[in-house]
């Protein structure tokens, strides 16, 4: 598996994903691996601050975790469920994802703004594969983001949303060296692409919003993906089910 | 970045760990991504569960958990902090992670026996890099396991230790597309390096306990690393804290 780190020239505002992309040689059956930012950028995404209003629920959110009652507003509108919080933050899941503040990030847009995820990730994911296939290359997408695993230090990846193959790869059958039949067997293939792109973005230059991995053998799919395909409802999860949080 | 799956002749019982990952041509700056299983195998650390004798605070939790009683009472010798469990499994925090049973497993093992995690991970890993640098071979290693993140479907990676090169960088200082100072700034280096390794390996044939990273740049460093330094304390997570488990 061979990963390369894609640079593009800053931009500004929206702008055409697939445009801001080119410059590499893309060839089929490679995965291309997108900051889920950078194409949240590219939709105009943004939102600034002074143009939201809390409500009253907001403002309890606000005073409980100690944060901006505009914030706390756009978590509320982005979140799903709310499993807890502290100061600066609430911890909120959206479609299978947790994530701080819903995903909603400061870093990267226009002091006094904030930027929200992809409206539906999953369709702008399809959408570029889309572009690419017009143009005659077959690739897989990822839209990743940065992500904190539980008790770690620093972040690794995750996958937002994907298209052209399967995201988990389900290894039943396989045996292990003793000739057992493996019991654990969902591999998150689109996560672990996500994370290995997201480290070569992160460890390059300033604007580096994208990877390629090439050769990496994936099981492709035409069929529309959802989050349901990478993500556990929250009250399955191993996690929260396991800590009696829910 | 590269990555290459390394395969071997299967094993049992314990055997030399450097020569069982002879076979490939390693160069200076590689990271050797190693199967913490693996490892451990290399080391012994096989348990027979009939000679595991349960107790009292192991029965309690093996009833609470409906789990065998002694690997609840192999659970409570391994973990640091139990925080949960459902039916089958405890959550266990073992030296800053989170993991099932902490770490304790049934695949790749005998019937009737469990493997444990390397008694002294980050020892494990100097040394195989020490028998490398006895050979004329500057490398950074990586012990690696799979690990499920979250409201996730299917594992990624995790590292249980490394050795040669500073497991977490702080981008502290760069500069995002809008020249604002980033404000989340650890890459947990080592755990995305082991994700990528894990994919590779997990992909590939059986017997593949091993995959080599090459072009990462990382921080390289002779000094000790443990694992706070890729982990925070329980009471500091923001996961933990977050849902008020703790």
């Amino acid at each position: 598996m061979e990963i390369t780190a894609i640079s593009v020239p800053a931009k500004l505002g929206r702008f055409d994903l697939f445009e801001a992309l080119q410059g590499f040689d893309y060839k089929d059956s490679d995965i291309l691996v997108v900051s889920s930012k950078f194409v949240a950028m590219s939709e105009g995404r943004f939102v600034k601050l002074d143009t939201v209003r809390p409500g009253a629920k907001a403002k309890r959110l606000a005073k409980k975790f100690r944060m901006d009652e505009r914030l706390a507003e756009l978590v509320l509108q982005e979140a799903d469920m709310i499993v807890g919080g502290i100061p600066g933050f609430v911890l909120a899941i959206r479609k299978g994802m947790m994530a701080p503040n819903a995903g909603i990030d400061k870093s990267n847009v226009p002091p006094g703004h904030v930027i929200l995820y992809p409206k539906k990730p999953f369709a702008s994911a399809q959408k570029l594969r889309q572009k690419f296939l017009d143009n005659g290359i077959k690739l897989g997408v990822i839209l990743a983001d940065s992500r904190l695993m539980p008790t770690r230090r620093g972040t690794t990846g995750i996958a937002i949303a994907c298209a052209g193959f399967e995201p988990v790869e389900d290894d039943r059958g396989k045996r292990d060296l003793f000739g057992n039949t493996l019991k654990v067997t969902l591999r998150a293939v689109a996560d672990s692409l996500a994370t290995a792109g997201v480290a070569v973005m992160r460890e390059a230059a300033e604007s580096t919003p994208a990877a390629v991995v090439r050769g990496f053998p994936v099981t492709w799919t035409e069929r529309k993906l959802s989050w349901k395909d990478m993500a556990v409802p929250a009250r399955t999860d191993i996690y929260l089910r396991g800590t009696g949080m829910l």
